[in-house]
């Protein structure tokens, strides 16, 4: 599963899972899970450049990606475990400005937050090394700054949650993507910017991933 | 490219693209093309069975679905024809319930337009056996009765700007799915209707290809 990136066919993303970010950006808290799909061309490797097409404010989201080892439908909470096959840590870059614009209009996120380069994502870790992915810390730095700090003890909806919520709807494959949302402190990225991201066991603070992007 | 339900990794789906399905639904024309992304795992090969989720209007969209073969990114209208493997014929379902939910909310489009089996498919056409991709007759009957009618040459945006416009967004890839929006008529489809669609020559009205489903 190391070749989620090529081999993957969707990443599936979900909206507001912490609650300090939803307030950040004036939301409401969801009742249940929602998501947006972003295309598998997005995804850019821990090392390259994010391209910020003009006129477009990007912000950064670090999130906590979950690679699909073995695909399902209608997958029980219970079962969720057993289709995980591992994790990578993901920034969700989104085109603000445009965001704001399209759900003013009722119209879809696919574009807003589909342009290429819009999915920076670390290595793979396999699941057997994560002692508990609800409690990693996860953080994001600008130009060696913390813009994001947070700890995937707070999701609102936890993964096996997620992963039943998401496969009722569509099938899930081996390979897809689903990132879990983004704890508060989104912002800004200028060109220029150096970005460093990593994700941590929250209990022994041993470093799992780091992700870095220009 | 026969093979692109396989093998494909996006369907790309453009809204509003032809007037009087805009009309129909009291939306606005839009100045340029927008789209949404559906999973491929939502495709249905021709004679199988949608599956309509409880709660759920779906309404059928048909639409002509261009299948890119060779991939690229920030392709000019010029270049556009020779990325273009050929054709298929499609539906694009639609939980249009859901679909009014979440365009006041502005939330994402991807649920309500990406239920497993709501992107029934024919099989496809090489585009040497297409002589006018933008006079096209295309329709659809349910139970018998003709529900859509019409033809390509009425798209707002044609096939070469629609390419153009995503892939100034997100790069295509061999087997990608573009779905150039519908024409009016759209409705809703009930458990046990039967479903008929045809794509011919607006010339000849010579029949180039058929999709059913239950
Ligand atoms: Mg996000
Ligand atoms: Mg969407
Ligand atoms: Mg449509």
């Amino acid at each position: 599963m190391a070749s989620f990136l090529r081999s993957g066919k969707k990443i599936v993303a979900i909206g507001r899972n912490y609650a300090d970010h939803v307030k950040e950006l004036n939301n409401k808290v969801p009742k249940e899970p929602f998501f947006f799909l972003k295309p598998t061309t997005s995804y850019l490797p821990s090392g390259g450049n994010v391209e910020i097409p003009r006129g477009i404010l990007a912000h950064h989201e670090v999130e906590l990606g979950v690679v699909i080892g073995k695909g399902g439908r209608e997958i029980s909470e219970q079962d969720a475990y057993s289709h995980i096959a591992g994790y990578a840590l993901a920034v969700d870059m989104t085109a603000r400005n445009l965001q704001d614009e399209v759900k003013k209009k009722g119209l879809p996120w696919s574009a807003v937050k589909g342009f290429d380069t819009f999915t920076p994502i670390s290595s793979f870790i396999p699941k057997s090394q994560v002692s508990d992915p609800h409690n990693l810390s996860l953080w994001l730095k600008i130009n060696g700054e913390f813009k994001q700090k947070g700890n995937t003890a707070d999701m609102i909806f936890g993964i096996s949650r997620l992963i039943e919520h998401v496969s009722s709807i569509m099938t899930l494959e081996e390979g897809d993507l689903i990132l879990t949302g983004t704890p508060a402190g989104v912002g800004p990225l200028n060109a220029g910017d150096e970005v460093e991201c990593g994700l941590a066991d929250g209990a022994t603070e041993k470093e799992l991933l780091r992700l870095a992007f220009g």
